[in-house]
């Protein structure tokens, strides 16, 4: 190899700020982990935490760790430290429910403040949930909502004053591209219309500021970058300025009064009103695990060294895959660039197979992408070297033809 | 005492059948817990359920756990657990989300197969979230629907033709009386209204058969009889006829095809269009534990218990505490009572915090109802006779009287 020095790159292992992160994870040795952007890897601190919540919250506390154990505030908790990694306000973010369901939230929300507008308009090729989520909304509205989706590059000239509400990623699930939130946000305001950011991608990858942006609305999920653990619960942002919005899941814990029981239903005047039933205590206490570990951490750092990862990833590939029939789909712009790289390939099922057979876990996304997840907390720069090595080798010995890859099914 | 024989009454805690499942549970040695109907007991099976969930699925298995540990079906395995318990078949259950969410999903799933029909109707004394639910639909449809409550015993006269959907709540929050599920159902049927059953405090607790009853649609809570733990996973009951209906919680998880990663939305033909978002993975698994208890029991002889188990409360009360100013709320007549005994008394709120400082806990419903959850999985005879007891000696004391106790907030 000429232009990548393997021996450079390894070296950045011992003197990288966030490496010390790694300890704080359970990881099998050996193990190469390119998935943390579909599920975060384990915190130590959630089996401990994990424990304790199940005996000894629920099992000796039982009933009353709703306030002993501060379960009732969990949501708000969670969603402030959230909101910490993100540039919201303490009192714009709460952790509840699921990312499709507080998409709902978040849309409908829009709606109500935009009473006289029915279209909601994102990409074609947002994540899928986002986009069946409007079209949920379309189908439920009698005619009153519309959904639009558009290619990409038509989003700016899609947005008029029929449009309440723009969802985008900020984060493409898969190619990483970023979106300039400031920017768009700030375009789609000059035509009145209010933004949606799904985090999914960002939160815990880059370096996220919602209110210098003047971002409306955001929501994203509690299982990825957050490491909070499968099916995590997710969270919603929403701008102090639009916490009056009407939210129609309107369950007894968005209620101003929870416990009085009354008969008609009262928001709660701040981001409360964005919950719904009640809260999953036990999911809760996992995601706190997760988030935790980034309040110990520098954000620029992680960026830094995520940029770093992937540079050195595409460097690797170009150097040593060349001639394999890789497309690379994530840009190479840093700026550009989200925690993740994505190719495409032909045989990309089969050969994400090969690489779960020599312990590289990425995962596969239809029709052919390989995307490869960069968690800057818990990878070492020897791990990146180790995994295009192994991707390498696959590739000499066409390794993937083989027929059981073609049998399995394909899971998130 | 003369008519209640306490040694005779005790005694039948050495021949009664469910009094085996009582060491299943982590239960503290002295307290006795009359709150199983808030937040069940911790079943000892959760703890290394969850343990291994965190440190063997999430941990080891990572990713490749959706398809290796089965995560990816256990919406619809525990749904068929918990449809084994209330009268469905296989297929026609799953758990995910909050109960509020479901509520929403069956409302809007009913309106669905209604289109010329607006109101949607409950009574209103109903718990507060079936309400609210049915509020914020209101509130969302531009007037296309109406939200109606009426006093209970005006239910029946309320039903109409331009009624779409009875929400009605089996087992009543607070006084536990039990509605004749087939009977109101079936007169519903006669003026084409569908009707959904909030089983929260019936599942577990009382006999149910929803097919018998010709049930449409049913919803209810992981966290109380189920002993799903904190927060757990509620679920959604469709019966076959019906799971055609449009569910505008149109997530992910409800396609036909969720990893195929389409951009447009194709419900999923059987429960599964039902899901939303990602489930909640490690809530499913401590909700599976508290239900596979009941894969193992009689619900008939459970019922029986329960019954016993409340006429002993209520026989004790008659003894001890009729000088006190108590009123009964629950029906006496047993075909009518659920798994719960409530009293109304003037001093309600501070009566259930003296009974906390001596070990009985119970709970506490604005604004002046003390409730008593009868679990015969882990109740025994012997403490229904402290529990009264001790109430007795707050009541000849009047122990209630601390200024202390009106300072607590209150929780679920």
């Amino acid at each position: 190899m000429s232009s990548v020095d393997l021996t450079k790159i390894a070296a950045r292992d011992a003197e990288d700020p966030p490496a010390q992160f790694r300890e704080q994870f359970q990881l099998r040795d050996g193990l190469i982990y390119l998935d943390g952007n579909s599920l975060g890897a384990l915190p130590k601190a959630s089996i401990t935490r994990m424990a304790h919540a199940v005996t000894g919250e629920w099992g000796e506390g039982l009933i009353t760790s709703w306030l002993g154990a501060e379960w009732v505030s969990a949501p708000r908790r969670v969603g402030d430290k959230i909101g910490a990694l993100i540039g919201a306000k303490p009192g714009e973010v709460i952790a509840a429910d699921s990312t499709s369901i507080n998409i709902f939230k978040a849309l409908a929300a829009a709606l109500s403040l935009r009473p006289d507008r029915g279209v909601i308009l994102s990409e074609s090729t947002n994540f899928p949930t986002d986009v069946y989520m409007m079209q949920g909304l379309e189908a439920f509205s009698g005619g009153r909502i519309k959904s639009v989706t558009v290619a990409p590059e038509a989003i700016m000239e899609a947005l008029d004053e029929t449009v309440a509400a723009l969802l985008l990623t900020q984060v493409h699930y898969k190619s990483g591209l970023v979106r300039d939130m400031a920017e768009i946000t700030r375009r789609a305001h000059e035509m009145g219309v209010l933004v949606i950011w799904d985090l999914s991608h960002s939160a815990g990858a880059i370096e996220v500021d919602l209110n210098a942006a003047d971002a409306d609305f955001a929501i994203g999920c509690g299982y990825k970058f957050l490491n909070g653990g499968p099916g995590a619960p997710a969270y919603i942002y929403v701008a102090e300025r639009h916490q009056s919005a009407v939210q129609p899941l309107s369950g007894w814990f968005g209620h101003a009064r929870p416990f009085a029981f009354e008969e008609e239903y009262t928001p709660a005047p701040g981001i409360e009103r964005f919950l719904c039933g009640t809260p999953q205590v036990l999911g809760l206490a996992a995601l706190e695990c997760g988030v935790d570990i980034f309040g110990r951490a520098d954000m620029a750092e992680v960026r830094r060294k995520s940029l770093q990862l992937s540079t050195v990833f595409m460097e690797m590939m170009d150097e040593l895959c060349a001639e394999f029939g890789f497309s690379l789909i994530s840009p190479r712009d840093p700026a550009l660039r989200g925690s993740q790289i994505a190719y495409t390939h032909p045989y990309g099922y089969e050969i994400m197979q090969a690489l779960k057979e020599r312990d590289v876990i990425g995962d596969f996304r239809a029709p052919d992408v390989l995307r490869f997840g960069l968690t800057p907390l818990y990878l070492r720069f020897q791990d990146i070297i180790d995994a295009v090595e192994r991707l390498s080798d696959i590739c000499k010995t066409k390794a993937w033809d083989k027929p059981h890859y073609r049998e399995r099914a394909q899971v998130t």
